[in-house]
């Protein structure tokens, strides 16, 4: 059985390795350089994540003269990974596929014609690519960031997803200048805690609105240690007026919304006159509702984010910049989200923990 | 009881002509320059506007040095002037007040101070100004804009609000070349068969989306005839796919949504990925739904349009050069919407067809 999963497996990544094999003869295929074996969690079909994933042993495949053969040290599991292998995300890599978007790696080896990486290097895909969850991945060079090694392996880990989406959505859509203030829904997640912490550096004060649930008491004192000015539970905002409680804080001219339905609202009611609400999630699983004036009378606007926008080449080296200034506020310790590293043998714990099934846990970071 | 109406109205109009008589004393009451008694439709209180407004007559008032007294030839009835007496619109006169918010009159006499403008002259209120429902205007020289007195009298007594927001909305919000395309909804409104005829002028298409009703195959003709290229019921985008039904028309940028509800839904389905929504109005009274997914991975924009923020005394300039174009439009028959010109003294009359008590009826414009 465990060898049959290997076999059909394997051809996910021994496609380039036939070809060379057929086309270059015998010359080519004994100067060939290979990872080795690999140990990933892969998936042939879509559907739940702790059904049709799996962690098996493949073989090694060819390093390619631009390719760059790296040995994993940690990849996280992200709400988009789980989408991803769902089938419910608009972009994702062909079937049978190997897990993960994001990691770090220490270089094992590189083909002839690598210029800029050497064995030893840590690097990042930037942006995200596929493929990360497994032992050895071999991509060409300019798949790979690479990165100060004295960043810690959990931020280097997670860096390219969330805190780059924070990061971009403080700055992509509307001039902020120190003393303004914004206003997010889902405030407690890894992109939240990073825009108050990011927020805060450039004097930006924060209204945060948190769910109803055992525990709020504990995350709003958590937020308030990251730098958040106010933080709200939804029942707490079922009031006349949502203005009279910002007592010392200017109306918010940009506000974030990875909810939707009546927690998208609330970040609505808050908005200043002329105000923009971007939209990077829908946890609720409800769609936004706004009402005609809003839009008229109020003038707001409604924008979405999305991480992927950011692969189009003329952004790459702007979005690496930001990740080095990010990774650089992580080592200084001005960015920090709670995260647990497991081992990539306990993978389907693992797994479980980040489809919800043990209740809140923190951002799960595969160890390899 | 017609006097002491008399009475308690002509306090709207004669709090300058007291105060002068107070402070100047009688030199300067002997020289006062007086407008002629006006009826007028008058509201001091808000609500049902068939029930609250009168038709009655008003004293003269004193022309002051920079006011130029206008005798109005037409004024329309608009929605938004009847959400002003309703008192739901957001910018309202005190009450008490005359009605109306555009028109055109002709210049009957000005106060010595006015430069610009000379008996005789055609003006319309530009940006638009209250109290144009009454037969003598008094306004300051810079409320009036000088027209070509060659302007059919009914365009140019509805320019500056329906067919002015139709001509900014095709270029406030993106850049749209000959060949592309928009949608809109509520396309039988005046402002969207100004959207039709001023698209087609630069050769942009437009896919039109109206109400199912009786006599929905007579507007699909009417539309088609001032230059749309789609006309569809929503019942008939109760399809699969929208898109399929475009078979020659690109995919559009630009979206209008007058109506929310399942109408401005339509609109969102046949944008294009990074297009936009402006919406104008909500006719339906329902608010507008919107998918986390269209704001992710569709990239849509939703924004607003009030002509209120043209207000702003750095775009009026830019408006009235717009509003003689669109005048010289209308002069060559190249802008038209159906309107009925009735008497100012069957005003009961045109406000029930207005408020829709006789089914859908054309725009109804006051002739004094």
């Amino acid at each position: 059985m465990a060898l049959i999963m290997i076999r059909s497996v394997a051809t996910i990544r021994s496609g380039f390795f036939k070809l060379k094999r057929s086309s270059s003869g015998i010359r080519a295929f004994s100067s060939l350089l290979t990872s080795p074996p690999s140990k990933a969690v892969v998936y042939e079909r879509h559907g739940p994540p702790d059904a049709v994933t799996r962690l098996i042993e493949m073989e090694g495949v060819e390093v390619k003269e631009k390719d760059v053969c790296v040995k994993m040290l940690a990849a996280p599991i992200n709400p988009s990974d789980l989408n991803r292998i769902e089938g419910v995300y608009p972009v994702r890599p062909p079937l049978p596929a190997v897990g993960g978007y994001e990691g770090v790696g220490e270089v094992l080896s590189v083909g002839s014609a690598v210029k800029h990486l050497s064995p030893g290097d840590w690097v990042i895909p930037s942006p995200p690519s596929s493929g990360m969850w497994q032992t050895y991945t071999v991509k060409e060079e300019g798949v790979w960031h690479k990165i100060s090694k004295d960043s810690p392996v959990e931020y280097a880990a997670t860096i390219t997803v969330n805190p780059l989406t924070s990061l971009r959505m403080l700055q992509d859509f509307v001039t902020l200048n120190s003393g303004d203030c914004i206003v997010q829904n889902g405030a407690t997640s890894i992109v939240g805690q990073c825009i108050i912490q990011l927020a805060r550096l450039r004097g930006i004060h924060s209204i945060n609105i948190i769910r109803d649930r055992a525990g709020s008491d504990e995350a709003k004192e958590m937020l308030k240690r990251l730098g958040a000015d106010e933080v709200f539970t939804e029942s707490q905002l079922e009031v006349k007026n949502i203005k009279d409680l910002l007592t010392n804080l200017p109306e918010p001219a940009l506000g974030f919304n990875c909810v939707g339905g009546n927690s998208a609202s609330l970040v609505l009611k808050f908005l200043r006159h002329g105000g923009t609400m971007v939209t990077y999630g829908g946890m609720s699983k409800k769609p936004i509702t706004v009402s005609t004036s809003s839009f008229i009378f109020k003038d707001l606007s409604l924008r979405g984010f999305w991480l992927q926008k950011l692969m189009n080449p003329d952004k790459v080296n702007e979005s690496r910049n930001m990740i080095d200034h990010l990774l650089c506020l992580a080592r200084e310790g001005k960015l920090k989200y709670e995260m647990e590293l497991v081992s990539f043998d306990d993978f389907q714990s693992a797994l479980d923990k980040s489809l919800g099934k043990l209740g809140s846990q923190p951002k799960q970071v595969l160890k390899f």
